[in-house]
C-alpha cells in the first residue's frame, strides 16, 4: 500500500499505517506531519490554548500524555509536565512510569513537577484503598484532580492539558449515555473553562485514537510505560472500549462520529451547567463546593483517622 | 430456585425462569400473571390504548406480535390481526408465518386481515429488491407502513399495535445514538399519536425482552415461526442486539435503563417534532408529505416501469 499524501505529491513512499476511519494510508513522515497538523487544527478550531498560554501537561508516563507533551512542544507551545506518583506496584508501574516522564522532560528540556502520593499520605493508592474501602479509581481521581489544579495554580500555569484520547472519551460518553445521566452529559466537553480557583482544562487529543498516539510515540522514539495500571483490570471502561472497537471495526468512523456529533448536535440542546457556589476549604484554601472542608482534605482526615484506629 | 411470588404467598413452586434485570424468579403461573399485569400496566401508564379502542395488531407470525395479540385479548382488549405476506422464501418463511397467524386468529376467534405483496406487485420482496435495487428492508418497511395504516383506517380501527420488543427498540435507539441523529431521536417514542390520515401506533411490548415474549408463547402454547427473516442476516440491528446482550449480561438492567431513561430524561429536552404539511396522494388518496404522489405509489410506478423495460 502506498502513502496517499506522498502519492498526491508525486512521490511513492510505502505506507506504514492505514487509518480506515479517515480512509487514509500514510508513510512515516506523512503520518507525523498529519498528526501534528491535526492536533494544531483541533486546538485552534476548539479555542483550547494559544501560544501565549503557559501549559501544564498532566503526564502519566503512558503513550497518550507523553505524545501530547512532545507534540505540543514541537508545535511551539510552552508546555511543562506534572507527574503524580501514585505508589502503585512500584517496580513495575509507578517508578517506571515516573522514569519515562523524566526522560522526556530532559529530552524536551522542560521542567517536570513531581507529586508523590506516598509522601502526602504515607501510603500509595492500593493501601489507601484497603484502608478506606473507597474504590481505587475514585481515590486516584480525587488525588489527581486536586494536585493537578493546585500545582498548576501555584506555579502560574494558565491551562492544564490531559492526554485523554478518542477511545477514552468515547467509552466514557457511551457509559453515561447508557443511563442518560444528563448532568454528566453536560460535562462531557473537551474544554472545562477556567473558573474562580480552577484552572482551564483541555483535552487536545480527543481526535486521536490510542493506536495513533502509540504510533506517534514509536515513530518519535518516545519511551512510554507499556503496562496498564494493574488496578484498572476489569474496569467497565475497558469492557466498553472493547465493545466499541467491535463497532468501529464494522463501521469505521463510528467513534469519531459518536464523539463529535455529540458535541455538535446533542450538547447544544442540553441545559446549561449549574455551577454550585464555591467556597475556600478551611484547611487547604482550595476551592470547594462544600461549606467547610474540601473532598481531598476530608479524605486525608479519613486516612489519618483510619491509621489511628 | 424457588418462585419469588409464590414464596411471598407462602407457596413453594419451582421457578422456571430467572429475570436478572428484575432480580425475579418465577414459576409458570406467576410468570404468566406477571407478564399480563406488566403489559396492562405499561399500556395504562403510557396511555397507549383503552378498552374502548378497536385495535389492529400487526402480526408477522413471530413470537412477539403473536404474544401481543394473545395477551391483549386475554386482558379484554378488542384486537384483530393484520398479516402481510411478503412473499419471502414461501415454503420456509412467508407461508409458514401466515399459517401461524391464522392459527391464532382461529383460536382467539378474531378476524385476520391478509395482504399479499405478490398480489399487489406480481412479485415478492426478494424479486422487488432485485428489480428496483432498493434494499429489501427498506421496501419491506415502506409496504408494511402503507398497508398497516390503510387497512386500519379503511376498517375503522382506532389504533395499530406492533410487537416491537425492548431488544428491538434498544438496538434502534443505540444505532441512532451512535450518530446523534436528532430527528430520529425525536421519533423514538412508544406512541405515535393519530394525525390526519394516520392512525395512532403503539408499541405495548417495549417493557419485555425477546426472551420474555418467547417464554409467554411457549407457556401459552402459541405456535410461532422460529425462522428469522432470511433477508435480515447480517443486518446491523442484529449486530447491535448481540453487542447490547453482552452489556446486559455484565450489567443486568442496562437495556431497560437505556430505553426508559431516554424517554424520561433525554426526550423532554429534545425540540418538538416538525411535522411537514400533509397532502392526499393523487393516485391512492393516502396522506403523504409529497405534493403529488405518495412514496408507495411512486415505488409501484417504479416497479411497473422496470417490468416494462
Amino acid at each position: 500500500m502506498k502513502c496517499r499524501r506522498c502519492k498526491d505529491k508525486g512521490k511513492t513512499e510505502k505506507a506504514i499505517i492505514f487509518l480506515p476511519h479517515h480512509n487514509l494510508s500514510l508513510c512515516k513522515d506523512c503520518f507525523l506531519a498529519w498528526y501534528e497538523k491535526r492536533l494544531d487544527e483541533t486546538i485552534k478550531k476548539m479555542d483550547m490554548i494559544t501560544k501565549k498560554d503557559k501549559i501544564m501537561v498532566a503526564v502519566s508516563g503512558g503513550k497518550d500524555s507523553l505524545a501530547l507533551w512532545y507534540a505540543l512542544t514541537r508545535l511551539g507551545y510552552e508546555a511543562d509536565g506534572l507527574y503524580i506518583n501514585l505508589g502503585i506496584d512500584e517496580r513495575n508501574y509507578s517508578s517506571t512510569s515516573g522514569e519515562k516522564a523524566e526522560i522526556l522532560s530532559k529530552r524536551l528540556n522542560r521542567p517536570l513537577y513531581v507529586i508523590e502520593v506516598k509522601k502526602q499520605f504515607g501510603k500509595g493508592i492500593p493501601d489507601l484503598n484497603k484502608l478506606t474501602k473507597q474504590p481505587a479509581c475514585s481515590i486516584c481521581g480525587l488525588i489527581k484532580r486536586y494536585f493537578i489544579n493546585k500545582v498548576a495554580l501555584e506555579n502560574g500555569y494558565t491551562c492544564v492539558a490531559t492526554g485523554h484520547n478518542l477511545d477514552d472519551e468515547v467509552a466514557t460518553l457511551f457509559s453515561i449515555t447508557l443511563s442518560w445521566d444528563i448532568d454528566s452529559l453536560i460535562r462531557q466537553l473537551p474544554i472545562l473553562p477556567e473558573k474562580e480557583g480552577f484552572v482551564r482544562k483541555v483535552k487536545p487529543l480527543i481526535g486521536f485514537t490510542e493506536k495513533e498516539n502509540l504510533l506517534y510515540c514509536l515513530l518519535q522514539r518516545i519511551d512510554y510505560i507499556r503496562e496498564e495500571c494493574p488496578l484498572s483490570t476489569g474496569v467497565k471502561t475497558i469492557f466498553y472500549k472493547n465493545l466499541l472497537n467491535r463497532v468501529e471495526q464494522k463501521s469505521p468512523g463510528t467513534k469519531l462520529r459518536f464523539y463529535f456529533n455529540f458535541q455538535k448536535k446533542l450538547h447544544p440542546l442540553l441545559p446549561g451547567q449549574i455551577i454550585p457556589p464555591l467556597h475556600s476549604c478551611s484547611i487547604c484554601g482550595q476551592p470547594t463546593t462544600s461549606y467547610d472542608i474540601c473532598a481531598f482534605c476530608r479524605f486525608k482526615q479519613r486516612v489519618k483517622h483510619s491509621l489511628q484506629t
